[in-house]
C-alpha cells in the first residue's frame, strides 16, 4: 500500500494546491480524500487545520472506516518524514460518501458562491441546476437538459448526526453528484481524484453562474 | 506533417492551459483545434474529456474533414508516446468553421459570463457589442464604432443538426467573428492559433463588460 | 537574533507576495510584521512604499516598541545586502496589536470588498459576521454559530490618535480577531505568521461573501 | 543607450506580463513605454498588436518625439535578435504625457471596470475618487481626504486630434495622475516604470471599488 499511498498523496497535494489558488480552500478550510483500499477501507485524507496552499505529501494521513488514524509507516515520494497530524474533523462525511456511492475520492471546497447559494436556497432544500452544457461533465450525464438537484443540508458541529443526515440525503437523492452544507461549502466526489476534481470545477462554475443571475 | 504537428500540439497545449487557468475551460469543458493541412483537410484537436489544465501534447489528435480520427503516427516534441483518445464530440463545429471561414484555428471556451449572456440575449438571437476600443483587436476591425453581432444558437446534443444550423448562421452573418451556443459557451477562430486566442480574450472581456452592466 | 530574522524575513516575503497576487496588497498598500523578541520588543516589518509583489528579504526592517528603526546588522537568507528603508507608517498599529493581544504577527491588507464594507457599515460601527463554517478557522472559535464583530475605526492620518483609538477598541472588543479602518483596509493577527495569514484568508473570504449578498 | 535599453526592455516585459495575467491587457490591448533619453526624446515602447502575455524583450522598439521608429541597433539582454515591428498606434498619447508631465514611464491598461466607469461617468466628464487610503499611493498625495479627478476623454481613431484633446486635458487638470478614454481604458504614468505600475494598481483598485458600489 505504501507506494500507492505515495502517489495518491502527491495527487491530493497537487489538487489541493490548485483549488487553494482559485480561492476555494482559503484559510485551512475544506478537505480532500482518496480511497487506497476497499476491504478493509483505507482512506488517504488531508489533516485538520492545514494550509492547502502549502500542503506537503508528508502531511497526508491514513484513516480506516471508523475514521481512526492508522499509525502505519507512510512512504512519501519526497522521502520527507511523515508529519504527525489529526485527520480532518469531517472524515465521517468522507467515509459516508465513499460507502454510499462507491466513490474513489471526495473533495470538499468552501467557495464564496457555494456559501452564498447554500443559504439563499436553504428553505427550498437544494439548488436546482438545469439546461447547462457544463452539466455534461458530471458522471453519467449525456445532455444539457439534465436537471441536477444539489441538496442542502443544515450545518452542524455534531458530526455523527450530520453523517446520519447525510446518509439519508444520499439515499433520498441517489443520482445527486454533490451536496451543500448550509453556509459551509460543497461536497462532491468521483470514481477517482481526477473525476472528483472535474466535478468540483463543474459545480463551482455552475453555482457561480446561478449566483450571478439570481 | 509530423514536425508541423509537434509544434502545433505544443501551442494548443500552451493556449489550453492558459485559458484553463483563467477559468474559461473548467471541468474538461471546451476544445481547441488548429489546421495542419488544407487539401486534404487535417486538424489537430483536443480529445474529448481532457482536463485542459493538465493537457499534454501526447493527447492531441489528428482528424480529417469527416471528423474521423486518423491513426497516423504522431510525433510529439516531448517524445511522449501518443495517448489514445477520442476527438472532441464537437469536432463537426470546428470543421464547419474552418471550411466556412478559412480559419486556421478554432477555440471554444465556457466562461461564466458567456454562459449567462447566451441565455439573457437568446430571444434576441444574439448579443450586440458596439463602441468599445477592444473591438479593434478583432480581425479587420479598424474602429471602436464597429458593431459586432455575436449570434446565439440554441444548444443541442444532435451534432449534425447543430453543425447544419451553424453553417446557416455563418452564411447569414458573414462578418461575425464568433458565435455563442445557448447556456453552453463561446466559439471563435482566427487565421492561426495566436489570432484565435486573441479573439477569445477580446470576446470574453467584452462579454464580461456587457454582463456587468446589464 | 540574526538567524531568526533571516527566516522570519523570508516568511514575511513569501506571505506578502502571495497576498499581492490575490490583489489584496496592490500599489504598495498594506504591511506585515512578525515578532522577533518580546523583551525588549523587536519586530520585523515591511518597509514603507514597497511593492509587495517584488518584495525582497533585504527590504525587511527591525523596529522596537517605539517603532524606531533599529540599525543592527540584518542577516538575510539570500545574503543580499540589507536595503535601507523606512518602517511602515502604520508601525504604531502593529505594535499596539502585538502588545494588546500578545500577537506574534500582524497583517494589514487592502482588498476591494474590505474597503467597500468598511464604508457601508461605518455608521453601525462594525460588521457582524455570523453563522458561517469558515468562522471556525479563527483562533478559539469552535462553532459556525459564533458571532464575530469586526469593529470599524474611522480612518485618520494622525497616527498617535489612531493608535490610541485602536487601543480603546481592542479593550472594548477583547475577543475580536480583526478590525477595519474605514475605506482603508483590514487588520488581523495571530500567534504567528501562519495563523495571521489564515485569519486574513478567512476574513477576506467572509467580507467578500457579505459584500456580494448585501 | 543600448545597455540602458536592454534593462528597460526587460522591465517593460516583466510589468506587461504581470498586468496581462491580471486581465488588464487582454487581446493585445494596452501599451507601455519608458523614457530612455530626454534630449532628444527617446522612448522604449511596446509594439502594435503584441500579446502582452507572451511579450519578449526583442519586440520592444525605440521611437523619437515624433513617434517615428528609430532603426538603431537594439541590444536585448537575452541576445535575441530584435523583432521588426510597428510602434503602438497610441504612441502620440505616450509622448504627450511624457512631455506635459515629465513622466519617465506611461502605462495604458484595458480593464473591465475602467471600461465600464469610463462610460457610466462620461457625461460628467470624469470620475471623482475621494476618501480612500489607497489614494495615498499616488505620487504627492499625503492623505486619504485627497480628491482625485480622473478626466474622461471621448474615444477617437483620429490620433492627432486625440493627442491634441489630451494636451488640453493635461493642462486643465494639472494635478491629475491619470485619464480614461471612453469605453477604451486607463492611462497613467510615473517618474519611472515602478511608479507607473504602482499607479496602475492603485487606480484599477479604486475603479473596481467605485464600480462595485455604483
Amino acid at each position: 500500500m505504501s507506494e500507492n499511498f505515495a502517489e495518491t498523496a502527491l495527487r491530493l497535494v497537487s489538487v489541493a494546491r490548485g483549488l487553494h489558488a482559485r480561492g476555494w480552500l482559503l484559510g485551512t478550510s475544506g478537505n480532500l480524500s482518496a480511497v487506497l483500499d476497499r476491504e478493509p477501507l483505507r482512506l488517504a485524507i488531508t489533516p485538520s487545520g492545514a494550509d492547502k496552499g502549502e500542503l506537503e505529501t508528508s502531511q497526508i494521513l491514513f484513516i480506516d472506516e471508523l475514521c481512526k488514524y492508522i499509525d502505519e509507516p507512510r512512504v512519501t515520494l519526497s522521502n520527507d518524514r511523515p508529519v504527525p497530524g489529526k485527520p480532518s474533523d469531517e472524515s465521517p462525511l468522507h467515509v459516508a460518501v465513499v460507502k454510499a456511492r462507491g466513490a474513489g475520492a471526495v473533495i470538499h471546497t468552501h467557495s464564496v458562491w457555494a456559501t452564498i447559494l447554500s443559504d439563499v436556497y436553504a428553505n427550498e432544500g437544494g439548488v436546482e441546476i438545469e439546461g447547462y452544457e457544463m452539466l455534461k461533465g458530471l458522471d453519467g450525464v449525456t445532455t444539457h437538459l439534465h436537471r441536477e438537484w444539489v441538496p442542502i443540508i443544515e450545518n452542524s458541529q455534531d458530526m455523527p448526526t450530520l453523517a446520519s443526515t447525510l446518509n439519508e440525503v444520499l439515499v433520498k437523492y441517489p443520482s445527486a453528484h454533490a451536496f451543500l452544507l448550509r453556509r459551509h461549502g460543497l461536497y462532491t466526489w468521483g470514481r477517482d481524484l481526477k473525476e472528483a476534481k472535474r466535478h468540483v470545477e463543474i459545480l463551482e462554475f455552475l453555482l457561480e453562474a446561478e449566483g450571478r443571475i439570481s
